[in-house]
């Protein structure tokens, strides 16, 4: 679906902001840059600041006019850093993401954003269905345009849901977390070990193993982590024995 | 909230990026920046990407190592563009978030970026108590540090929108988890126990010390916790000494 999600900039003033811009789309999978009158492209910055993007920066396409820009297009989105006097539905980043992602299912649709300095144009905003505007600093509201290319690109991709499943690795049966009776065998040996070295007193032992199971159950060891806690109390044990021997 | 919630960068190789990265924190409302050894700082470049973000790199603080920029935090997460061997607790952005503001409203807590292409060493890794992964294309995952630190501190800036409701729980201040540097000082003391009771062989050390703090870090102890454990070793030292003398 993101293959129909168009990114269109408009009169872009500095070659790297294409470039980083680039960078930003294809970390969240998003492939078609469109430029409307840029005002250096190609560029040898463009392409330093893409670092690697360089396929999205091969494949854009430069447009003279919005027309061209937004052929086919079904849903158009304006990308504003400022609250317009002239009011225009505005959305926030995740429903910008909603619809955009969802129609993007039927049809081509686009996001666009305007010159660095000034945004988009009164003509260019007239093209809009929707604004989206990142809820920023009010003392400080103006992302760089790469920062905001990069900001809602992970919006839209993580609408898709998409998302790699972080963790599901494949896991030894060492790294399960310890069952419950082997967490009990530790603690009855942290217990002796703690009297052993004078630590707990057995005949007013209070709160301490109540306290140290809380902290240790809180961690969740595997049985790895188990197996060596358990050999640093062994080692505790023999430098024990060998002081009472 | 966002005071409390510092963003530090490690080793950052361009001046660029660290301008960039101020720029996309103040569009956020973040303004504690810490740099770790940055390579060239300050710099022309940085002052011209931070584009009126100058106040950002003007009061950031430049330490030389990682134990005095965390000093006080009490959750360190770092951002990971990998999904690492060794398994370290990993977030999604919008939990990142909800951790670090949360816990901001108690004490200082830190975000750590990495080096721009080899992010962050094991050491380090091993100073956090999560990992965030921004899931990104899997063919394409490496965002520029400076987009990543818009997008997340993006997503902390929508966390506190969300937030008018944080449970102001009264707690007292030894429930409060462990600070960074009290918990460094029982890494060492553990490590030096370790070594003192021949579980650790000091000339090869292994993965031990990383695989222990990677247990310890998951459990976040509370000040009184750590009391515990700071006295355990301290009884465990008396045993040893006793043998050894």
């Amino acid at each position: 679906m993101l293959d129909n999600i168009r990114i269109v900039m408009i009169g872009t003033t500095h070659p790297g902001n294409i470039g980083a811009a680039a960078r930003a789309m294809k970390t969240m999978g998003l492939s078609r840059l469109v430029l409307v009158g840029p005002e250096r492209f190609p560029d040898a910055e463009a392409s330093s600041r893409a670092s690697g993007a360089d396929d999205i920066l091969a494949s854009a396409r430069v447009c003279e006019g919005l027309d061209e820009a937004l052929q086919g297009c079904q849903l158009v989105v304006g990308a504003s850093a400022r609250l317009r006097s002239l009011s225009w539905p505005v959305l926030e980043p995740g429903a910008m993401a909603e619809k955009l992602v969802t129609e993007s299912g039927q049809a081509p649709v686009a996001l666009l954003f305007g010159r660095e300095h000034s945004g988009l144009s009164n003509e260019e905003l007239s093209r809009c269905h929707f604004l989206v505007n990142i809820p920023a600093n009010p003392d400080f509201s103006s992302l760089n345009i790469a920062a905001a290319v990069q900001v809602l690109s992970w919006e839209l991709r993580r609408y898709t849901g998409e998302m790699p499943r972080v963790t599901e690795k494949i896991r030894h049966e060492l790294d399960l977390p310890a069952p419950a009776d082997e967490m009990e065998g530790f603690f009855r040996h942290l217990e002796q070990a703690l009297v052993d070295i004078d630590f707990l007193d057995p005949d007013n032992p209070g709160q301490m193993m109540h306290r140290l199971r809380r902290l240790y159950q809180r961690s969740r060891p595997d049985r790895r982590e188990l197996n060596i806690l358990r050999g640093i109390l062994s080692a505790v044990d023999k430098v024990q024995g060998g002081k009472g021997s």
